[in-house]
Order: C-alpha cells, then sequence, then structure tokens
C-alpha cells in the first residue's frame, strides 16, 4: 500500500572553490554559525539578533534606512518584493535592460500590471543616463527607474547616483537590483538617495545562498501605504512583513522566518564590518587587476569596457576553438574550481570569473590563472 | 562620510527545547549537514542531491507525482505557489476556514484574483465535509477546493480524504495546506487523490525553517499550463522553477537554490526514511497520549474534541488566573523551554504545545509536564 523508504546515503559535497557568478567560497565562520542549535522566531534572543541584523545590513548598504532587513528567500524574491510593493496596475516604470536580469525586472513589471518602458543598451556596456533622461521626457508620468547596478549576466556595472538622480529630478522612485555588488563595490543607498535596493546573500557577502537584503527609503514605505489596493502577493506585502521586522512595540508572527541561515548571514556581516566595507571595496579591486592580466597573459578577452567592469564578476569571451562545456568541466573535476558559463545572449560564448567576497583572494586568483592556462593548453 | 562599522558579538543562540507550533528541535545530524562545503546550485553533485531530495519528499508525501520539490521559502511561499498558479482571475474557488491559516488561504485567493466562497466552521473543530458538499452544490462552477489538513493554530485535523472526494465529484482540484501534519500523521497524496499540496521543513520534518515542500499532481500541472495568463508571480510561476527542478534533459537557471538548507532538508528526510513514516505516525501517536495524560492530571483542557485532535500540537486552555505570557517566559527563561502563545483569536487564551518530528520524545514529554506542573505551581 504504501511507498517503500528510500535508502539514499548521506550526501558529500565536494569542496570546491567557486569562482562562478554566485554562490561564492563561504567561509568555515558562517558554515559554523548555521549549525548552531535552532531556536524560535519569536525568542527573544533570536529578535535581539533580527535587530543586529538590520543594524549589519544598514551597514552594507551605508544606509540609515530604518527598513533594511533580510527577506527569507532568494534575491528574485528580494527584486519581486520591491516591484510588487512599488507597482501598482498601470504605472509607467522606466526599466533598463543591458542584460539578463534587467529583463526578469521589466517582466516583474508586467506581471504587477505595469506599463513598462525599456531602454535597451547592448549587452555588457553600462546603462546609459542620457537614455533614461530621454525615456522620462518621453514619458513624463512615469513613476518609477528600475535597474540593474551590477548586471551579474555581463559583469558591467552602471552608474547608479547618476541614473537615481534622473529618476529624482523627474520625480520617480529607483528600484535597484544590488545583487552582485553589495560588499565587492560601493553601494552607497543614502548618498545616492536610492528607494529601494535588494540583493543576495551568496555573492560578495560570502553567506549561502537563500536570503536577500532589501533595503527602503521613507518615500518607498508612503508609496506603499499609500497603494490603492493591496501588493498582489500576500508573502511579499511589506505592510504585513513590517509587523514583524520592525523594531517598534510587539513583534506579530507573518511566516516563520528561516532562522539558521540568518544565523549564517549574520556572522558574514559581521566578518564584512570587521574587515571594513572600504577595505572590502579596495580588495576587490586590487585582485581583479592582478586576475585581469593574468587574463591578458592567457590572451582571454573582457566582454565589457574597462571602464565599466565589475572587479568582482569578470566576464571574458570563451576562446575561438575552445569547448566551452568540456573545458568547465575539466576544471570542475580536475582541479575543483567552479566559473561560471554564459547566461542568456552569451551561452556558450562567454564565461564568468566571480572574485565576490570570501572568494577574492589572491590563493584564487593564482589557483583560477593556473588551472585556466592548463585546460586552455596555454601557460601564462 | 560613510557610516561607521557596527561593532557586533557573534550570535550565540540559546539551547532551548522547542515545543512550540514550530520549529521544532533539529537533531545534530541536521545541523551538521547544513554546515558542510556550499557547492554550486548547477554543479552535478548539486544536482545528483536535488534528485534524491525529490525520492525522498515523494516518500514523505506517499506520491509518485513526479513533481515534487522543496520551494525555496517558508511554507507560506509553499502556498502562495499553490494559489497563484491554480487559481485564474475569475475562479470560484472553495476556502475552508476554521483557523488562521484557512484565512490565509482565502486572503491568497483574493489578490489572485479569485472569488473565494468560504465555509467556515469553528475555531478548533475539523471541517464539516457535509458544509462543503453544500458550498460545491450552491457553487457548481467552483474549480478548486482548498483546506488545511493540520490546523496549526487550533490543532484540529480535518479529514482530507473525505474533502478530495467531495472535489473530485464535482470535477474541481484540491490544495491541501499540509504544514504540520507531513511526518507526523499520516498525508497520503495519491490515496487520497490530492491535486496540490505544500508543508514547511520545520515541523514534523525537524529541519530548520526556510523550505517548503511542495507536490502537484498531472491534472494540476494540466491546469497551469493552460493558463490563459501566466501566474502573476514570476518567482513562483510552475512554467519557470520546472526548467530548473525538472529531472529531463538541461536543467535551466531560474534562481539560485538555497544550498546549505537543502543539504539540512535531505538529512531530516533521511532520518525519516530511517525511522519508516508509518513509525514516525506511531510515535507522535503514542506520545500524545502520554502528553495527554498528564494534561489531564494537571488540569488542562483541550481546545479540540478528542477524534479531530492533532497529536502533534496540543492546543490547551490558559488556565483561569493564569499570566499567559508570563508562565511561557518563565518556561522559557528558568527551563529554557519554548511553548507557543495562540493565534489569532485564539491570543491570550491558549497554549499550542508541539510534539513534532525530534522533538517528540519521551524525555521532552517528561521535561514539559514536570516544567508546567512548576509554573503552574501544581504537581502532576
Amino acid at each position: 500500500m504504501s511507498l517503500a523508504a528510500p535508502r539514499i546515503p548521506p550526501f558529500a559535497p565536494p569542496r570546491r572553490t567557486l569562482m562562478g557568478p554566485g554562490p561564492s567560497d563561504v567561509p568555515q565562520r558562517v558554515l559554523d554559525a548555521m549549525a548552531r542549535p535552532t531556536i524560535g522566531h519569536l525568542d527573544p534572543a533570536f529578535q535581539a539578533m533580527m535587530e543586529e541584523l538590520k543594524t549589519l545590513l544598514r551597514y552594507a548598504f551605508q544606509t540609515g534606512n530604518a527598513l533594511t532587513f533580510p527577506v527569507s528567500g532568494p534575491g528574485s524574491v528580494g527584486m519581486e518584493m520591491c516591484f510588487v510593493n512599488l507597482v501598482e496596475p498601470g504605472d509607467q516604470v522606466i526599466v533598463c535592460v543591458n542584460g539578463v536580469f534587467g529583463g526578469r525586472m521589466l517582466e516583474n513589471v508586467r506581471r504587477c500590471g505595469g506599463v513598462p518602458v525599456a531602454v535597451e543598451d547592448p549587452w555588457g556596456r553600462a546603462v546609459d543616463p542620457a537614455k533614461v533622461e530621454d525615456a522620462f521626457r518621453a514619458h513624463p508620468d512615469a513613476r518609477l527607474l528600475a535597474f540593474v547596478h551590477a548586471e551579474t549576466s555581463t559583469g558591467a556595472q552602471s552608474d547608479a547616483a547618476a541614473l537615481a538622480a534622473i529618476a529624482r529630478r523627474h520625480g520617480a522612485l529607483t528600484i535597484m537590483d544590488c545583487v552582485t555588488s553589495l560588499g565587492g563595490t560601493p553601494v552607497l543607498i543614502d548618498a545616492w538617495g536610492i528607494d529601494a535596493a535588494y540583493s543576495g546573500s551568496q555573492k560578495c557577502l560570502s553567506c549561502t545562498p537563500g536570503l536577500s537584503p532589501v533595503t527602503f527609503s521613507e518615500r518607498a514605505i508612503e508609496r506603499v501605504k499609500a497603494r490603492k489596493a493591496p501588493a498582489q502577493s500576500w508573502f511579499m506585502d511589506l505592510n504585513l512583513v513590517l509587523g514583524y521586522w520592525s523594531g517598534e512595540g510587539r513583534r506579530t508572527y507573518h511566516h516563520t522566518a528561516p532562522i539558521n541561515p540568518l544565523y549564517g548571514l549574520h556572522e558574514a556581516l559581521r566578518i564584512l564590518a570587521e574587515e571594513g566595507i572600504e577595505n572590502a571595496w579596495v580588495r576587490h579591486r586590487t585582485l581583479h587587476q592582478a586576475l585581469r592580466r593574468g587574463f591578458e597573459r592567457l590572451g582571454l578577452d573582457f566582454v565589457v569596457p574597462e571602464a565599466e567592469r565589475l572587479p568582482q564578476l569578470n566576464a571574458v569571451r570563451v576562446p575561438a576553438g575552445t569547448d566551452d562545456a568540456g573545458a568547465r568541466a575539466r576544471l570542475l573535476n580536475e582541479f575543483n574550481l567552479e566559473i561560471g558559463a554564459g547566461l542568456g545572449a552569451y551561452a556558450g560564448q562567454v564565461w564568468r570569473i566571480g572574485l565576490m567576497g570570501h572568494a577574492c583572494s589572491a590563493q584564487n586568483v593564482s589557483c583560477c590563472l593556473d588551472a585556466l592556462g592548463r585546460v586552455l593548453g596555454r601557460s601564462e
């Protein structure tokens, strides 16, 4: 009658070096924190830790925003939380598309009943602020500007300060994807005047995947509170989530928070605070230069022009005559090194080599250059 | 200019005994699994583990459903995934409401543009199948029946087989919440003919919170594929998620899976398979009887009539003259014992005492009865 119990051995993951587009190498301290005893999501000890998490995240985002917390889901949930709360049916939203994740923003706007206005730039390039200015002139009623600060599909970085300034001049709020930038290159929420931003735990923060740090300005909260109809998602409705994550008064149950992963994020953010975020930015820049010099010796070409490159995500063209999947499989099987394949239009064409957070080390740079040199049959 | 780095000590959670409505005590084996090295979500080693997870979940759900997997979010996301995919705007949905979580289903239907038909039963009671039959007769076009198998807010269990049979007779699909039942009392997806079900990792499965096992029948998948418009949620759109979790052919990236929590769930489900799910059901029933006898000696009254009680969630009335919050605080601070407060209409009136998964042990029953006896000033 009943299904028989499957016999499955314990899972023993191999020990990889993670230099793809995320997850990145997770420090042992973070893994150890994840294994601490589980307590309840309404336990006063846990709630004290939630307050510390908010403080640590405000530091990472460089913001004083009260509403700064980790969403209980991966970056895509953080993204959707921003859109379902800030877009109302019929709203015009200017969306910058220069890679996969800008395209996903467009799709989010559509599913919220918004009217997206796409501003397209070539893959591998930054968003052109002049085009955004033109889009606002052509669509003066646009209420939102959405853009990706660090395009994980291409490794291009856009000028968030300039884009946010344009939106502000036109009376629009901004939603920024900083999944790949947070902790790796400057993300200055308050200095730039960003209204809503989302990130991921598994990139330059080097926690395990599954959490999405978000932050919302007062202007964003006002707009959410003034909505005509509730957000279409119950789980992502900020008006409800606020009751659990807001520090004032009694917390009300909304959903059961993912306790142990939050221990991990707390520890990952402590590591960032110990190093100092400015030092982390310098480390990413410096080691990117070392990797870049090695790539040049190996004859690898960057996809993104130098001035627009993200130090933490290096997209290079798969060399002519090289078997993309075969080379990545050799890196994984012979060197335990994960690098990223191309995504979307770049599938089969591009490798994405991450230098993110804990994985951004001199040792990893050497290991990667050595392994790539061997697999490509080119010595540095 | 920039925010100063906060100095925050490591988080050292207290060691609690978790006998609330979830999370429950997590076995050390599961915690250890969570701390194994992180690998990539597209790593072949990880993908092999995903297949094992699906096999283990099919065992837990007692189903052959191909589409059985853990959603990358807490139970509320599993719930919303069922509704956003299966409800189309204008659809009539019969929703059974006998506690907080039935009410949440109602809200989900509304936010998907569906037309909910509420079938109400008193808190603390099972759903009355006769009322559901009447509702279908009054609303012959209803396309879906949604009900909570095990109401976490009250500890009442409903007759899922009877409810699913009624829906089938009326040509409707079923969505079942089995967050609190899975692994604790029989959940027989195929035998009962349930079309969509969602659960949580942190109740009778004794993994950490943050994952939601779900399963969908072929009929459910057909309905999702036949939708006129895509689901309103990008993250929860089954047509997209399928590309990553389906075993056939090449997996396509959808979002970054929460790697380490999935290690934990794999281990938690291995523990369930080792014990044998029928043995786990017996253990929950047997220890519930021991707890019940103790409660009777202490003069505690159950909220739910005996025939409708969940063994794994025991709701009792706060004794007259007892300070609810004060007593729970003493249990936590003096005995490191977490029990649950009343939720919604039961706030301040009821305690919810869980005997879930790993926390369902003779030792915990004794510890709970002893601590409650002391705090209430009553000896057994």
